[in-house]
This record gives structure tokens, C-alpha cells and sequence, in this order.
């Protein structure tokens, strides 16, 4: 049994939400269910990130769900994202669940600062970085130093500048620019704006390539494809796939043969566009809490081939116009940081025609958070 | 697609294991692929618990994993244990992954005590235990005196004794005397010996009603029907399934209708046996953290009606000749607490005629975690 994607909710984005995650996640739920047309009495499985801190029983009693019969929790932080939506496609295929929430509720701002030096040891919260602890004692401390390395070879293998970036940048804030949603809504920058924008982890990240560290929360509802067909604006899941080869770890991935090349996106883009052409994509969420990120996952799903992306960027390809219009909400750049799963969320909305920034009939949409991906379709 | 349990492997119990859980979880899952005929390089899947250790990219380092395409933890810790095989099973029929090996390694008597008092604050591991932040500062501060709350409840409806707890105690370590893997092996006890062990929560729970704190790992395969042809012994999953009415918490359930009902066994139950009668199954496996969980269980699962265990138990169904031979592992209080995989890994042997304690032409074997629960079947 396939499954549809059949409700959308989230709350506001912003630096300082004042009240509880769970509070958050189950504001976005019950936002979901109104646009899925669904109550909560529906409700039969819960989804959502290991690292999530949301007690799922604590959810149930807050929201008053009768029974839950599916309880899963992705591993991998941001880059496990969009496993939630495979889980839960999963578990409607299996039968043991049949309208199942998917959801994220993080204060990555006002309760732990996700852009600080994180010296706590590893194992905890299943967040695949345990490699960290032999980065930390060398200053490797944050998420944007983590992924500077990575960026840095990319950078020397294929001649890409600071400026190659602040191209991408420039279109992922115009993109928010629009969106009221948006922390950087009426905020577009230039060029120059973002070269002056100082510098995080030289040579590869500036202020102005770094995700937005935001309260906040998304949900999504998933049914069967049968059950779907009586909500008022399904989408469907094409496919909904996760991929890691050895070695190969989200954020903290400094052991690879090449560290240019984001080997998990290979293997995930492999098994996305297995049935599916890729010139069948009339836009892409692509996972960005760095913008070096972006241009490697642009060529490992394929769009372009290694070293391309600058090109394919600098041609204006990200934008409404462009090949593969991207992060059409501004990303998790310029709209804020639910982990990534607002950007499943923009998914949804282009493909149901109702984005800020929407892309005439766009009926196939790409997501990728680097080892997890979907493919999205407008029945 | 339907799925099957190919392998097995499991580590010793002991009180101090002298090694990480992730290589007790390595070696439980060396064992299980080479039971199941299969080697590493066939594994695609990796399902644990939210409260397990060990983290998964560290496995994939110590194993060698070519690709991972499914990663997934259940909460609720021994509650939701059986959620790994129904995970795992959901995984397989998505076409997700085709082998996926479920486990559990800890060592929760040389690291972190389960029995002891548990002071930490709320929604750290997704345990499914938040209501104890009302019950600590009243003394409720163990598992023991968790589940007391419900099990005296339980004894004063149904006028149910230590006794009559004691005479389970007595089956469990009749079966654990013969288990050359149990911690109790060679010891087994009178009524008497039961009665004379020292209270741990009076008038529930005696020190010899406690499972074990125990080190040690268990490690499943999974794969799909099809393959599972293949291998030399597999067993079918007919039924993986959870379920959790509202107010429903697994050990710390102090707040539903009924105290003296693990009203969540009742709905997995229902589920459980949608297809199959409970006449059908051979042998149980119940999670037997504490004594009255078992009595209890016994009722919602459906195999006595209300207060009826206490005669149940009384007439020797619990043996190796009774209507529902029961736990013949020794059980968690008999064998050792590998938070409840270890009952999944008897239900298994049982179904291959390789117990040690073997009921003679088992071929359908139910395993309930009160929450989550089986029902497996020798093809």
C-alpha cells in the first residue's frame, strides 16, 4: 500500500518561542490535522527525530490521542530528516498504523543553541556523531567547523571561492524575502553583502552561509494512498529512502575516501531516481545548514556532475526561472532551522500549488537531507 | 511482503561484562548473521531501542556494513522491545531494507543500575516514563516501586497473595535451573525460599519477583519471506504489533481507569490475535519484570479472565506440561534482563525445537512486552 503525504501544520519561526517543545509540536499537529481535514481521534502513530526532545507520552496526553499503534524515532539529526516520512510510509504499508504524524519540535535557539561549541560527550542522543570526540580537542567544536573541512577540500578540488556560495545565497534570501514566514522575510541581500559578512569557519562558511538556529515546530499527517484519496490535497510519496554507505556519517564525515563527494547522497539519489527520471523534478528542497552542503548534494543527486554545481549555481538554476528551482522558502538559510523537515513542508506546499514563491505546475519535488531523501508528486 | 526471524545470536549474561555495549551488540549480531547463514555485508537495516547505548555509526565502523537504508529506534525501552521485530518487519515489507538486524546491548548492572533509584530529570531517552517526575518526591523512585503501585491494587481486587506470586516464581526458576545461560542456572526454589526473601515494595514485590540486572546483548535478523527460504531456520512474524491506549505509560501508568488492567496489553492483544486463536499458541513469552506484570499480562492477553491468573498460575499451566508454557528461559527474573529481547530470542528457539526447556512440537509462540508483543510461527 502506498502512502500520501495528506496534512501540513507548523507553528511560527522565530528566536525565542516561549513556551514548551512539546507545546510547539502539538500546536503544528493539530494545524496538520485541520489541513489534512482529519482530527486527532484519527491518530495512530507518532514519528519523529531521536534527538527530538518531545516524550512521545507526554505528546498523546497533550493532545488526547485514543491509541497509538506505530512509535518510531529517526536517528541522525537533520541529516535523518526526511527518514520520518520513510517510517511513516513504512508503517502504513505494514498495516501497523493508518494515519501516522510525523513531526519535529526543536528550540535550537532559545533552549540549546545548535550553533555552539558542543562538548558533551558522545552516544547520547543517537545523533550519528560520535566521531566528534576525536575532532574536539583539535578546536573542531561546532557544526559549521565540522563541515568546514569537508567544504574546504571541495573547495581546493574543484577551484570554488566563498563567492561561488554567496551566489546560492543571494537566491535563497531573495526566496525568503517574500516569505512572511521567513526570518529573513523583506531582508534580501547582495553579493557584496554576503562577502562582507564575516567570517565562521575560512575559508568556506560566512555568517551568511549559516542556517538559522530557530524555535519552532513542523508535523505532517500520512495515510494510505486509499485513505488519502479523501483528504483535500494529497501528495504522494514516490519514494522515501534512506542510504548511509560505510563510513560515511552526516556532519561529522571526515574519513571518507573523498571528502568532496557526499557519498550518502549518492547511494539515496540512487535509489530516489531508480524509477523516476531526474529531469521529472520541477523543484528541490536540498538540505542546507551550510550552504558548501547544498553544492555537494546538488552533485551527488545528480544535477549536475563534481565540480559543476558553481556553474549550474552562477547560471541562476536555483531560481524560479532557473533548471531546479531550490529552497524555494529561502531554506534553512534564509527561512529557519526545523531540522529540516520545514523544508518537506515547502515540498508539500509547491506541489499543491500553494507556495510564496510557487513554481507554475510543479508536480515533482526532490527533498535531500544528505542520507535521507523523498520524491514527491502531485497526483 | 511478509517477514521472518532468520537468526539469533546473543552474547553471555553476566553481572559485569568487562566490554562496551557495542561490541556485546557486535558480537550478538555476529552470531545472529552466522546462525542465519548470512554475513555482514547482507545487512541493510538496524533497529534498536531510543535507550539503547550504542551508537549506530560506531556499529557500522566495528562491523564493516557496506550500506545502511533503514536506521530506526522504538522508545519505550523493555515495554516497546518488541517494536524492534515489528520495525523490522515494516521496514522489509516498504522494500526499505531486506535485512535488518534488530538488537539490544546493556549493561544495566555494571553501568547504569535499572534497579536503582532513577533521579534524572524527565524526557531524556524517550523511555516513556515522564509521570515518575510526580511520583519521586513521594518515594516512588524504582522500577520495583513503579510497577507496586498497580500490582497492590491489583492483589486487593482480586485477592491475589505474595504466594500466589511466589508459586510463578518457583516455574520460572525450575525452567532458569536447566538454562546453562540463565543467572539462575542450577538454583532453583521452593515457595518457601520465595516467601522468605526480603521485601523490595511490600506487599508486591519480594527481592526474588525482580528480573535480573544483567550485561549483556541479543541480536535478531530479519528478512523478508523470500529470502528467508533461504536460510536454514526461519521463523514467521504473523503478527508484530503496538499498541497504547490514551494515559497508558508503561511502567509508571498511575493515572488510567483501571490500576489492576494493563489496558494496552488489552488493545495488542486484540490485535494480536485478529487472526489467529489464542488456542493456536504453544508457548508465551512474558516480560516478567516483576511478578504481577506477568499475572496481569496473563489477563489482558487474554488466556484467563480477570483475577484468574492466581488459579491459572496454581494449576501449573506456566510448566512444561501446562496449557501455556510460560517464559522457559527462566524469564527475566530467571534467565537475565536484556530489557525483554532476550524472551524474543527463547520464542525463537522454542519454534526450532532448540530450547533447553523444550515444549515438545511448539509451533506458535506468542511474546508480550505489555505494549508491544508477537506472534511467531515454525513454518
Amino acid at each position: 500500500m502506498s502512502a500520501s503525504i495528506v496534512g501540513l501544520g507548523q507553528t511560527e519561526f522565530s528566536k525565542n518561542a516561549g513556551r514548551s517543545e512539546t507545546r510547539l509540536a502539538a500546536e503544528a499537529i493539530l494545524a496538520a490535522l485541520a489541513d489534512a481535514g482529519l482530527t486527532v481521534a484519527d491518530v495512530d502513530g507518532l514519528v519523529s527525530y531521536t534527538i527530538d526532545p518531545v516524550e512521545e507520552t507526554e505528546l498523546v496526553r497533550t493532545l488526547g490521542i485514543p491509541a497509538v499503534t506505530w512509535s518510531s524515532r529517526v536517528p541522525y539529526g537533520g541529516g535523518g530528516s526526511q527518514g520520518v516520512i520513510q517510517h511513516a510510509a513504512a508503517a502504513v504499508s505494514y498495516g501497523a498504523a493508518r494515519t501516522v504524524i510525523a513531526y519535529r519540535a526543536c528550540k535550537t535557539r532559545s533552549a540549546t543553541r545548535y550553533g555552539s561549541a558542543d562538548v558533551r560527550p558522545a552516544s547520547s542522543g543517537h545523533g550519528g556523531t560520535t566521531a566528534t570526540q576525536w575532532c574536539l580537542p583539535y578546536g573542531v567544536l561546532t557544526p559549521a567547523s565540522w563541515m568546514s573541512l569537508n567544504a574546504t577540500r571541495y573547495m581546493h578540488d574543484h577551484g570554488v571561492t566563498s563567492a561561488d556560495f554567496g551566489r546560492a545565497v543571494v537566491q535563497l534570501r531573495d526566496y525568503a524575502a517574500t516569505n512572511p514566514n521567513a526570518h529573513f522575510h523583506g531582508r534580501p541581500i547582495t553579493l557584496d553583502d554576503h562577502q562582507s559578512s564575516r567570517w565562521i569557519a575560512e575559508p568556506a562558511i560566512r555568517l551568511f552561509d549559516c542556517c538559522q538556529e530557530t524555535d519552532g515546530a513542523v508535523a505532517l499527517v500520512i495515510t494510505a494512498a486509499d485513505r488519502a484519496a479523501d483528504t483535500p490535497q494529497p501528495i504522494d510519496i514516490v519514494a522515501a529512502v534512506a542510504a548511509a554507505p560505510f563510513e560515511e556519517e552526516v556532519a561529522t564525515n571526515h574519513y571518507t575516501a573523498d571528502l568532496a563527494v557526499m557519498g550518502s547522497t549518492r547511494l539515496m539519489a540512487q535509489r530516489l531516481f531508480e524509477r523516476t527520471p531526474r529531469d521529472d523534478v520541477d523543484v528541490a528542497m536540498i538540505y542546507d545548514a551550510f550552504t558548501p552542503m547544498l553544492f555537494m548534494q546538488l552533485e551527488a543527486l545528480g544535477f549536475c556532475g563534481p565540480g559543476e554545481a558553481k556553474d549550474f549555481v552562477a547560471d541562476g538554476n536555483l531560481g524560479p526561472a532557473g533548471r531546479l528551482p531550490t529552497n524555494t522558502n529561502g531554506g534553512l538559510i534564509g527561512e529557519g532551522y526545523i531540522h529540516g523537515l520545514n523544508l518537506t513542508g515547502e515540498a508539500v506546499r509547491q506541489l499543491r500549488g500553494a507556495s510564496v514563491n510557487q513554481i507554475p505546475d510543479a508536480r515533482t519535488a526532490v527533498v535531500s537531507a544528505g542520507r535521507t531523501g523523498l520524491l514527491l508528486r502531485r497526483p
